[in-house]
């Protein structure tokens, strides 16, 4: 189970290139093997679309259990919302060894376009409502909003959602000032890559997709240069 | 602002490595830049011991500021806990240019170790009460608790902080039952690495120290054979 980190191979550890050399079989959704360029090659490649992802697993265990050593790849962290716990609950040979290399996730990888957004407690939320009931996500956006902590939002909104990212802002908006910093990315480390700042307020209003990630700031999150920079409670003499 | 990852070199990006052999200046934590072994042969190396943090970033800014080329270098990611909200908040020169390199945190590489427990909402917090209020940690914990999301602890006791992890606990314990599924590991990519699963009401009494990060479950974490995993909610046909 290998993090391939936000995309672009420097970011990516030597142990995860290692282990992906090393394994005759590469697994992964498409867009995500792609990133990968000349590493598959020689190799056999298993790939599927967006929600293939049982089904792509269960090929990668069933590879595995005939003898292959086999890279299941994620996006950024493997066990960030990526394939690791499906794969731990799949398999039914706990004699298969599974090792999780960890990746760059994307928190840590837009945090580091937008300045230092998570110098302080954050939580991570992901607003797909495919696999966690909206209601369950409201809870913990308020709960977040309420302790006064960073949020970082993964899977902001769809063609399938256009409205999640709006329905979050708004819970936001309950313990958050409209003037909160907040700021978003959109395809970290690849081609096309964006970083803007914005407020909580005009965040509610726009237009991502799924190769987005954003973060809404705390109120000790202000604006340093063009940074978002959480304070970590150093006294900084003035 | 280079994140070096959880200490072993084979954990760090590509990039990391690059940009450290790029520059003229390391500095750090004098344990962390032990870590980069022979990478800062021929390099000046400003180091300090824990709490010389602002001193140690006033004197990169004033070496990029003569026209060095510094690379501060935090454990895990910069920008988590690290040094680059810091340098952001103490620069004046904004001219002096500014990247932040991420690093894999132990947020992730400590997961990985355990199996898959940040497969849904996660809350990352620091139990330090150095920098951030006592009152505002707790306050933090429950809010995570009573949303059942899944709570990562960074630096959860110390010499000092003999006593920080059991409140913390006690805390959880309020919304979370005793049996939850919990971790920690100690060391992570480096000599003595250790990681362990055990249960909320043990937690409790856990000797950790500063090199340990500690994992809470949420009510969907469950034990798979020896690893502690999330569900990201798949249907799994039994």
């Amino acid at each position: 189970m290998v993090g391939i980190g936000p995309g672009n191979v420097s970011n990516m550890t030597a142990h995860a290139v290692a282990v992906i050399s090393l394994c005759d079989v590469v697994c992964g959704y498409d867009k995500y093997v792609k990133l990968l360029g000349d590493m598959t090659e020689g190799k056999q490649v298993v790939t599927s679309g967006m929600r293939g992802e049982k089904d792509r697993c269960l090929e990668a265990i069933r590879l595995a259990g005939a003898g292959h050593s086999v890279a299941v790849v994620s996006s950024g962290d493997a066990g960030v919302y990526g394939m690791a716990g499906l794969i731990y609950e799949l398999i039914t040979d706990l004699d298969i060894p599974i090792e999780i290399v960890p990746g760059i996730t994307a928190a840590t990888s837009g945090a580091a376009l937008l300045g230092a957004p998570l110098m302080n407690d954050f939580g991570v939320i992901s607003l797909s409502d495919q696999l966690t009931p909206w209601e369950t996500i409201e809870k913990r956006l308020y709960a977040l909003a309420a302790a006064d902590m960073v949020v970082v939002l993964y899977n902001p909104m769809s063609h399938h959602r256009p409205d999640t990212l709006k329905r979050a802002c708004d819970i936001l908006l309950k313990e958050k000032p409209e003037n909160t910093l907040c700021g978003w990315v959109r395809n970290i480390g690849r081609e096309g890559q964006e970083a803007h700042i914005t407020t909580l307020g005009k965040l509610r209003d726009a237009k991502l997709d799924m190769l987005c990630t954003v973060f809404a700031g705390a109120s000790d999150t202000k604006l340093i240069g063009e940074k978002m920079v959480t304070s970590r409670g150093y006294t900084i003499a003035t």
